[in-house]
This record gives C-alpha cells, structure tokens and sequence, in this order.
C-alpha cells in the first residue's frame, strides 16, 4: 500500500524505442472504473496483478494505490468478470539517469495513443526530459485507463 | 477461486442464539457493489478480507467468487475508499448435522434484519431445518449486502 506520485506525458514520436531495456504485453480490464476507487485486473508476463487506487490529489500527481500478485489463472477469471473495454497495450521500460519512464502503446481501439509516466519520489522531483516527450496530461482523466476502456482514443 | 452454492433464508426470531459456536462483528464496505462483479472490503476478527463475486446463476443459488485474506491495516485502508453505506453486522456460526448455518443480525441502518445462509455442496443437498428458519430468500437481490449498503432495510 503506498502514495504514487507520478506525472504523465504524451509521446511525440516512436524514437524513444531505441532507448528501451524491457518490453512486454499488458492486457487489463476493470472491476471498477470509477475514478475514486478503480478496481484493475492485469496480466502481464505471465503473472496476473490486482490494483486499487483512490481518487487523485493535487492534479492528479499523487494517488492512493493498493497492489498484490495474483496467480494468472485467477486473473483470467477475474478479467472475464470485468466491465466491457479491455485495454491491450505494450509497455517500453527506458532507464534515464535514476528514473524509469514506462511508455505504454496502445492497441486496438486505442491505437495511435502513446503515453509516458514516469513515478517520482516527491512532487518536486527534477528529472531530464528526453526529445521525444511531450505535453503534460497529469490528471487529465481522459488519458486514465480506466477511461480509455470505455471512451477509446480512437473515438476521440 | 470457486464456484458458491449458497442458500439464504430470513430468521424468524433469535432462538438461534442457544445454538451459537462462535460469534463475530464484521464491517465491510464495497469498492463496486455491481451484482455482476462485486468488489467487497470486510474486516472480522482482525483481519481483512478482500472479495470479488460475479453475477449468479441459477435463480441466485449459484455465483462465481473469488477471495484473498490481507492485512488488517491495509483493509482498513481500502474501507475508506469504499463507496457510501459501511455495513456492519454480528455473525453468528451454529453446526447443524454436517452444515454450518452463518447467521447475520445487522446493526445500525439495517437494524432489524436477520439472515441466515448455508453453505452447500451441490444444489441437491438436503439438509435439516432449524425451527427459526423462516422464508427462502435465496437470488432475492434486495437482500444482497451490496444492496443492503445503499438501500439499508430501515427503509423499505
């Protein structure tokens, strides 16, 4: 259980690829997608994980979370209990000085949208910007998954 | 992760009290109380619970459910996330032949309420009852603690 402080960015272009160190497919869905208390069922690298998160404060920049491992087959018992909306996409992990940027490309209905977090210690972490990062969307409720399950960027 | 065969019945007066093995208080909270995937915070005897139920079949009797015990302090966390409506109620457990009656008498908003449930092992079982069992209530959604939370029986 923890406070995640963590600012989000768009993604100007895919030139961020040739700086990542790990990649893998994350396939996710809600039991809750209301944004005071999100319920999310993922799986990914053949694990299965459980979180929960409050509703933001200060912008969006910092949030309750609650996360525990789950076996993968209870995920995928769970994940067919979820709210219509899967969200496929694939995670980049890029290590830039002390920090991790994880990039998430979106697939499906989402596809086209390329997003960057990267979580921060305190909320006045200084961190260097790489060139293909681009505006601020902390707190933008739009760009939250749980969002983007049920109102895709493609239908933007 | 199981399937839950379960049946539920109101009481119809407090003669059950004589038969107790072992009694508890519960207060839960619901992160979704969605009858087709109900996320359900408890805290009993210490403990926290965490669980996740699906949508029933079989007129209510049957329901996919799955559960995990995580701390108390994380429970108490996750309860403050919950939505409005906490129930809290006192469990009382009586063995009857091979079956565990569960019997809840509901405190503050749903004062009044008495509900006992069985677990069974398949939907055939036959089993002995008790002179305080009244009426089936079994897949009656009104009864549901999900329910229960939002629309307490003081009301109706």
């Amino acid at each position: 259980m923890a406070i995640e402080i963590e600012r989000k960015f768009l993604v100007l272009n895919t030139s961020f690829k040739y700086e990542v160190s790990h990649q893998y497919r994350i396939v996710q869905g809600f039991l809750n997608s209301h944004k005071e208390r999100t319920v999310r069922v993922r799986i990914l690298e053949k694990k299965g994980v459980l979180t929960i998160k409050g509703k933001s404060f200060k912008d969006g920049l910092v949030r309750f979370e609650w996360e525990k491992e789950i076996p993968l087959l209870e995920a995928e018992s769970l994940l067919e209990l979820c709210e219509p909306g899967i969200v496929e996409k694939i995670r980049y992990q890029i290590t830039l000085g002390e920090y991790i940027f994880e990039v998430d490309e979106f697939l499906g209905e989402n596809e086209g949208l390329i997003i960057a977090e990267i979580e921060l210690n305190t909320e006045n972490d200084i961190f260097e910007k790489p060139s293909w990062l681009g505006k601020e969307v902390t707190g933008n409720v739009k760009y939250y998954n749980s969002q983007l399950a049920t109102k895709p960027y493609k239908h933007w």
